[in-house]
């Protein structure tokens, strides 16, 4: 049932979804590597090599890599995160071959051109101030600089304009072979294509990858405190952290049901207290944020200025609240939902891709839907308490907010109400 | 092959896209009226309205209405546009008795309680203040605002918290009948469901709607001219519009064509001279928006203050070359990425609903996408020069610019530029 995976003689791994009757068809090569693993030096270099190859690779201009996808109908794009650089190609049927080419060329090739890196930085520092002005980007930043100040997770994966500054054609193609390097890529696709087309593709474009692969990174340690910013905007916002759990943890699935039952739906806790019986907030949404060794359980809230501190304490509460074991009905409600969002994810060729490669990276296999959702179903009300009691037991949070002034002091009141 | 359009009696159509193997569906329930039909004192009051629904109807409270669709790993969502408000479930396969029986009592049997009007206009009222906040959500505001001055379509669809305020339960149920009678609803399901289902559910659940239709709107007539935002921030936001056509347009796919080209994609000549040679923006992006009658061709830019008046005069002579004929190979890519976008769309169970809603309000039926991708095909370069002489013709332009005060001289240059 389930894509198995193969693994080509220089360690890259490949995994293919094959889906009878689809049009469409998509690709994602995977590096599990990213700004974790830069030290502050080379904030941001990942997101900035990710770039740097579009500039030029394999012989084909940035005008030709491009042209050379949309020609045939289909979209290339790429993502930085944390712990994984992500390529991904969405292609009508018979796309692939090309597609799997491409990346290939930017992974492997990347021109590196001094002038393209000159007027790329430029770019860089363009959408490093576009995040800034965006109160929705600037205070998520925030938030994770306190959640783990002074490590790579508390710095923005886009680096500074200082940091990204000191790259050099050649440092930078340094960090491309570090963090490309076949022993953290797997090559995933999913749609209009076979196991034998793919592997035949990947071996043809991914075979001749050599390179050693980057230790792993410094375990992750959750630091906390407050970050407020005021600035003269019409709404406050706000995002609340707490330490919580990794994608590999026993607890991983209570973490997404605690998420879920938090603010995860408009019939959530804290959309319904917070937004429909007292009318506190516009946006409110609980999430789990996870890494490989490490968590958070986060609340956002968008709110007028004089509602942030009551926002805060009703936010506080909620999150005591679920040290009581939840309803029945309401830990259904969660499992449903999460269950309901992984079938749902199916319905996309590049999703399913994204997804196989991402569970190759963390467990060495792809997991078989039908037993996730086992194991949702299997948390217990028992289970997502003791993790509540686990989340809040090291009385740390981080805080951030940004917005006027008047919003400020909710920082202090979401901390006193949890921890008295 | 494509969808046939049902019609109960009372004038509700219903269309379904069955999709076997597949283990999740979507139901849209759209009604072909929206923001595009309130007079100035009445603006906002459709959006004011979708959102009050879902405070209560057909005997559950807003808590129940999610709860019920969330217990059973479905979403509920809605949209209101200009001319079109849409009703939304994504649901596993089974969920669309309880989905549609949901959505017709939000739709026929809103409770439309005082209190939580109350309550609601100030949740709206946060909204429209975030998107003052967002530079992205203001300058395209501007930016109808000059396109279509005085005309509803030169509203923004949130309204202002003024032409909200007045809005009673009362006023606001007349509303309500006016905007989602029978004569325009309609019931669209895609995915995990089969014909005779959904046509049983539309029976039950919209089979007993009644209520006179809403007149056409006013034909819009483009009016353009300049708003310009001063404030402080690191980004010059800018949005160019040119008068342009609708979706039952002849030229409508040129028009798609046209914008594909001008900077549709990484491989468009805005996107290659703007952003890849010159360095100048961020964020470059070229769009038509198309209403049942009007359209408009527009840019969206964000860059450095001082590179705004360089941007829009790189922008202006890009358009002017567009009367020139396009080479084939653009052209060939251009309509690949037409119908790359339109077969991709359709791995959505919702998008393929939406769509044959959309398409059954516009045309009365839905439209093969094997023939769309023929009238695509049969675009010629002459036509497309011909449609840009059409587009500037009138010597009308809309431009919105947002951002630091050394931006705003772009627009002038825009102008200038383009008409001499």
């Amino acid at each position: 049932m389930t894509p198995k995976v193969h693994t080509l003689s220089n360690g890259v791994r490949v995994v293919c979804d094959p889906l009878p009757g689809w049009q469409t068809t998509a690709l994602s090569v995977v590096a599990g590597r990213g700004a974790r693993f830069e030290d502050a030096g080379h904030s941001g270099w990942s997101h900035l090599l990710e770039h740097m190859v579009f500039k030029g690779a394999g012989g084909r201009s940035a005008k030709q890599i491009v042209e050379a996808i949309e020609a045939e109908g289909g979209h290339i794009n790429a993502a930085t995160g944390y712990e994984r650089t992500s390529f991904q190609i969405r292609a009508l049927k018979g796309g692939l071959d090309l597609g799997s080419a491409v990346i290939a060329d930017l992974v492997l090739r990347p021109a590196m051109d001094a002038a393209d890196l000159t007027r790329e930085k430029q770019v860089v520092g363009q959408e490093i101030a576009e995040a800034a002005d965006t109160p929705d980007d600037l205070v998520f930043e925030l938030a994770q600089e306190a959640a783990f100040a002074g490590q790579p997770l508390g710095r923005p994966i886009l680096g500074t304009p200082k940091s990204i500054g000191t790259a050099t054609p050649e440092t930078l193609s340094a960090w491309r072979a570090a963090l490309y390097a076949p022993g953290t890529l797997v090559v995933s696709a999913a749609g209009a294509v076979d196991e034998e087309e793919l592997l035949a593709l990947a071996e043809r474009d991914y075979g001749g990858a050599a390179g050693a692969d980057l230790a792993a990174p410094e375990p992750a340690a959750f630091a906390g405190g407050t970050k407020t910013v005021a600035k003269k905007l019409e709404q406050a916002n706000l995002v609340l952290l707490l330490p919580a759990v990794g994608v590999m943890d026993p607890d991983y699935f209570a973490l997404r049901l605690l998420a879920e039952i938090l603010g995860g739906g408009m019939a959530s806790r804290l959309f319904q207290e917070a937004r429909e019986v007292r009318g506190l907030a516009y946006a409110i949404d609980a999430y789990s944020e996870t890494y490989a060794d490490t968590g958070v359980l986060g609340v956002f809230a968008g709110c007028a200025a004089g509602d942030a501190v009551e926002l805060a304490e009703v936010t506080a509460n909620e999150l005591k609240g679920l040290t009581e074991p939840v309803g029945a009905a309401e830990l259904s409600r969660a499992k449903a939902q999460l269950k309901g969002a992984m079938f749902m994810g199916r319905e996309s060729a590049l999703a399913r891709a994204e997804q196989a490669a991402g569970q190759v990276l963390l467990f060495g296999r792809t997991l078989d839907p039908v037993a996730v959702a086992e194991q949702i179903d299997a948390v217990t009300p028992a289970q997502l308490a003791a993790l509540t009691v686990r989340i809040l037991e090291p009385r740390k949070a981080a805080v951030a907010i940004l917005g006027p002034k008047a919003a400020l002091a909710a920082a202090d009141r979401f901390e006193r109400t949890l921890f008295g």
